[in-house]
């Protein structure tokens, strides 16, 4: 099967599999799963993680290593825009002049929700200043076409609160970005288990990213191979496309979306 | 990863997909849809495929051949036992003495959904004759138990009528199925999309049947692939152990089930 | 607002509610909770509910007046057609020749789910023996057809076990058994709160039976209320014809079931 | 049964239904649907209807006199902070000082989704300027806080788009804005029939707003009556408490949360 790269910022990439490297119990944990994943993106919280912050501690580097894997800094921890922006900064720093960056500005400790006007002024900073922002957001359409129209290279709706595993909450509303959308969408937080993933792909969305599903799971590296068959399972199925929903098997009695 | 193969009847398999080969447009897609499919067990109904019957036309078998594939013929279209059972021993027949049969029993042309009575009654005279009987049900638990113990090799309940494509609408039946099973449990019938399949994983099932997802989808080779990754993505996701739901990220608010 | 009333074996009732009489802290609670639920049938367990049987005892037609209330007697805790068949018969002679009676004969005691195959050999001699069945049974439409041919006065599937409050989980079984009935459907079990009832009427059932969704509430008495308004909402709904779903407000843009 | 009435900005109402007045077919269906829904405060969209604007067309305030409802002017059909603002002006001068207005900014034609940085600017104006401002917005739990931290009255997060009649999307972004809020929280937009009116006050909800529910039903004054039993269904049953979701009867084996 035939399917393009997925392209974010001029990159192109064939896994539609994004990770982050949290909550694994060791770096090699860390460096397994991210390969069992496929993923070719690899999100690290710069505030938690050591990438050379720190020379005398292990750093995530060696398990998820620059010339293997493209890393996305991201700004988890940061509750406005001046920290985020500082953040993204610091990665650039750190990372030789790395430009691709994962925003996030979140709205409180126990939803880790995105702070949404914080949001768009640290988008507005950063695209300023030569950045290619990827930004986790709320599922608001009007609010996914503000950020591209300020210059971010991907909308990251959430599905769910981080954390959760809840899955996909609202279609309606991944549906109508990715309808609208001129750069790609990727859904970050939310997923549960490996269908989760695999929906989203149906609706049309051009990745999911992914932590604590995998990390979170009784054997991770197990969910990591889990998740990469979703993703691509997902993508295939919306590149197939599937049969229409009917009540009956008779081609005469579609549904006609009245009664559920 | 390991896994257990799928064991029906003494034969083993490591697929967990089976696909029927109704509704192609030729025998050439039939052929190329369930070899992207990666299934080794194939159901045909023997009321409306050529295996052998007229030496006339173009048989099935040589698109399936039965030295690579495992042929499971269907009663498809009986609507009593005694049309069923006298299709399996043709088919018996017609297949040099292969035991392994898939029963369905019809209760009308409109739902195909399983007439219960007839399919309990068919099913005592196949295993009283020496049938191996994989048995089309409802997602009835009782039914299940009752099957089992008249000595079916397996338990197929439909996910959502045949064609409908609405995906899995009981999942507690399923499970209740899956618990009390001492036979395997495949879901048969209802997929509509590569994510049903994989719910149909998850929750523990130890395989899914299909032919209208596939065969129906616009483009059905394709469709078959993204098959074929979601029952393993629900396979391993389900031996993996998923994170538990949360509402939010802090673990100490697991959802209590009270409100959704 | 005018409705044709509910007319179960040529009796005529203006409530579409039926409540069960256990679980109750005392039978004050019992009359206080079935008053304000206003049912004008109320279903009594005979192997768990003295109506008589024992003369010391309190009497539950003392908190429900056979007066006041059609009194439907049930055979809860049956696991055997000859059980629910000796059960009914008691209940005619306890109550003066009462022919109105719900049958359900269980399949084990963990699901209380219905077994059908006893279930359709006790319906076949009660109503040779004259008795009006109403019959609990699962959601399979052929067998509301078989069970209506066999001249049941009113199908009762279920939408989720007893006592589990996990709603209705097959809107296109129960749709599918209304849509062919040509006695009462009512859904018997499952409901666990008022907008439960609600969909169950929407979806065109002539009525709903609960127990534990009612005598189980922190306020039984409050909760009967609740579910009044709920079944009467319900039923109003389905009469004034609901606006179709869309995804967006804009009448060009019809939801086409595609992708949800 | 007691309960607490709803007060908004200090004014006390029995009815949690609010209803707008819009589509209907006149103005007699629309004062007879709304008497019918049992509604006390009434939305009246100032760009689209004559509440005296014009002297020499019908005054909506004939159907809905200002005496018996509380009107309720919104900002339909605003799709800037400005323009908002100078609706709600030109409400409170043809209302004699009226300042309860809701407040809704626009996002675009086709989705009718709110500008959330739109409606920030428009809430501390007219806060400021001493409106009591209940406000249109999204689900989006730190945007609720924000708004009542401004000032605002009431938060009013959309179920789905205006006039989609999807029902509730995401019930746990509303859950959270009940958890934390301390301002009435309504539902508005995107009810589709009664049961979808019952579950918004079974999760908390202070309220309801509708009004292509009830005014695009086949039947608009049926469906008022259903959606004021609907209501009232789902309050109560949220006082009452309701039982647990449970996997079988069997109090035993409550369910977990994991499998579905």
């Amino acid at each position: 099967m035939t399917d393009d790269p997925l392209v974010i910022a001029n990159r192109s990439f064939q896994s539609r599999l994004l990770v982050g490297t949290g909550k694994y119990r060791d770096l090699d944990e860390t460096g397994a799963a991210t390969e069992a994943s496929g993923a070719e993106i690899v999100t690290v919280a710069l505030r938690r993680s050591n990438i050379g912050q720190d020379p005398d501690q292990p750093n995530l580097l060696d398990a998820i290593p620059p010339e293997r894997y493209t890393i996305l800094p991201n700004t988890a921890g940061c509750y406005s825009a001046k920290d985020a922006v500082r953040t993204c900064r610091l990665a650039r720093e750190l990372l030789d002049g790395h430009n691709l960056v994962k925003l996030e500005v979140l709205g409180d400790e126990k939803t880790l929700y995105p702070e949404m006007r914080e949001t768009f002024s640290a988008a507005e900073t950063l695209v300023a200043d030569g950045f290619e922002v990827m930004v986790y957001m709320t599922d608001d359409p009007i609010a996914a076409r503000q950020l591209e129209e300020i210059g971010c290279v991907a909308v990251m709706p959430l599905a769910a609160p981080i954390g959760s595993g809840l899955g996909i909450q609202n279609r309606y509303n991944l549906l109508e970005i990715i309808d609208n959308a001129g750069v790609p969408v990727l859904v970050d937080a939310g997923v549960g288990t490996a269908s989760d993933a695999a929906v989203a792909m149906e609706l049309g969305c051009d990745g999911v990213l992914m932590n604590s599903a995998i990390a979170g799971a009784r054997e991770p590296v197990r969910m990591a191979t889990a998740m990469r068959h979703a993703v691509i399972a997902g993508r295939e199925a919306y590149l197939a496309g599937r049969i229409p929903r009917k009540r009956n098997a008779s081609a005469s009695s579609p549904l006609d979306g009245t009664f559920f």
